[in-house]
């Protein structure tokens, strides 16, 4: 395990006064250890204690290679993987459970009276994965740049008049090109109508002569993610068009100001949403300002109007305002990534926010 | 909500003394209302009780049309949906859980003592949906034959000198050809060495003459499931093929002949597995004979020696017994699915089961 990691979990578990705690998602998993292992139904759990009593619960059909820096435990599919567990707990003390865990295994745990209480403790892992260390940030800046070649190659072929779905392909092509062979997400390359809805489902629109174009997409380089968003328009801009894009880059200029230590979350969400309501755009502001990234796209800490978390220096997270207008076939969102430092925040994508009129090329 | 369905699942629930359970995994709501709703990390539960109380919990960003035969709960990001939740159920009695539920939904009804006692009741919806109805049965049929159909389309393929990552395209894009636009899984296309890991990743190996080739595939037609294997050979295929050949087809049709209600479910692996011992193959034949199939590819269960649950008329479920040794480079599946009937079982996949030499082609 990563012992800067692994001892600020540790220092969490102290202070929330959980003394041991089951970890189950696969992110937080690799996260502690750098191995993915994906036992899809089966059991996986990573126990942690404060007394240094650590041990990895896993099914003999994910042999492990190397040493994790904890003690494997492995059972088979005819044994009763959380009975195995349950002989190494603590069980009169208080039991953190990862948010994830289905069911079926606290269930049983509980059965065993395998600890004095049982509560969520997933915020102590996902509270430092939210700090991330100075490999983490090289990480996330080298995925971010290659984000920005990515989105500089696709937009050319917005003009060419492909359908939203082979635009997709395009992208995953590019991708390949810079070596990203997994995406964060499903990219969104949305055409007109299909832009003005945040949650469009890539499909065979194609687009044509003065279409808003939402092209949102995302990397994984090293495991870490990448995550932006550009607006760009095809053949020509109208004055309307150019009005609400200005405001959409003016809100994300105003959020990334507001993305430093010691303000909160749901400041740099109001940066961006005072300024949309301003001028008289609230109502088309449909959506939470972003969301923290790093192994995962979306990551525990949003930046949105109820979190008041007091950001800190290492922080990752995204800044996309959007105005989605479906009457008018307008929608546009401008989103980068950030990472906050001592005393504010380095923008990871590069690629410019000027307006970008695509040439009509078929 | 389907009433034959729905009917089913409450006359299970009142036999196995649960008056009221808690139904997330979206599979089971699709199969009880016939709605895919997929709420990511949002809570979504469908609440069914003896009493005929039944309501579903659902976050307003999955907006529903028509009548889903239950009465909706709306709630929205900032609400907390399981207090909601807890409004609605017998606080003074057991409580049944989905198995897959997320921890941090269970221990906040916990918290909220909304049940006397909680324990893991999908088995529950987990049998019922084991017996197919007729429609289910139809659509079941349709599913593996247009299966068949893609997999005489890919079987010349197998010749031309494609590495498995073009295999695995070439696929599925014969499935869209049929108007199949999901795969079931994602396709095992895999040649000689590869064809011996039954959980190999596909990759860019490309295929030689005398090669043993394992196409494992399945589509969704409507929602259901097939899934398939034939073994093929490229150019020419040795005796030792054709030995190791015939004894899997033989374990295939024992198999077959021993999926009828009344026997076993571990009676079909047995007729599988006790064969392919009694030929001198039994530490190759190295996984389960088969797994039950519908909505889900992998559902509730498995063809295994230790599921001693009796067959009934109506279940789906594979016979795939295989002979994998790597050390001479022969994989050798076959899998047909079945369905149980009164007395016996019909074979979903007509597609020959003759050895396949595939001339090569290049």
């Amino acid at each position: 395990m990563d012992k800067g990691k692994l001892n600020r979990v540790l220092k969490s578990m102290e202070e929330n006064n959980v003394p041991q705690i089951i970890i189950s998602d696969p992110n937080a998993i690799f996260y502690l250890t750098g191995k993915w292992i994906h036992p899809g139904e089966r059991l996986l759990a990573l126990y942690l204690n404060i007394n240094g009593n650590h041990k990895m619960i896993i099914n003999k059909l994910f042999p492990q290679e190397g040493d994790l820096g904890v003690d494997l435990i492995y059972y088979d599919d005819i044994e009763d993987g959380v009975e195995i567990l349950s002989k190494y707990v603590e069980a009169d003390k208080l039991m953190g459970i990862d948010k994830e865990w289905p069911s079926k295994f606290l269930l049983r745990l509980q059965e065993l009276k395998a600890g004095k209480s049982f509560v969520n403790a997933s915020y102590i892992v996902d509270y430092v994965r939210q700090i991330k260390d100075e490999k983490e940030i090289a990480t996330m800046i080298e995925s971010s740049r290659l984000n920005d070649l990515t989105m500089e190659e696709l937009i050319p072929w917005v003009g060419k008049g492909k359908t939203e779905l082979e635009l997709d392909a395009i992208v995953r092509d590019i991708y390949k090109k810079h070596g990203i062979f997994d995406v964060a997400f499903d990219p969104i390359t949305a055409y007109a109508k299909s832009a003005t809805d945040p949650h469009h489902v890539t499909d065979n629109t194609k687009g044509k002569y003065g279409d808003c174009v939402v092209l949102d997409i995302g990397g994984k380089y090293n495991d870490y993610c990448s995550d932006m968003t550009r607006t760009v328009f095809i053949g020509e801009v109208s004055e309307r068009q150019k009005e609400i894009y200005n405001v959409v880059l003016e809100a994300n200029l105003r959020g990334i100001a507001a993305a430093k230590p010691g303000n909160r979350m749901c400041d740099v969400d109001l940066a961006c949403r005072n300024y949309i309501e301003e001028m008289g755009f609230g109502e088309y502001f449909t959506h939470r300002t972003g969301h923290s990234c790093g192994i995962e796209d979306h990551e525990f800490g949003d930046v949105s109007s109820v979190n008041e978390d007091i950001i800190k220096p290492g922080q990752c997270f995204s800044v996309e305002p959007g105005i989605y207008i479906p009457e008018e076939e307008i929608g546009v969102r401008i989103e980068d990534l950030v990472i906050t430092t001592e005393d504010g925040c380095i923008v990871l994508n590069n690629f410019t926010k000027d307006i970008i009129v695509v040439p009509e090329d078929k």
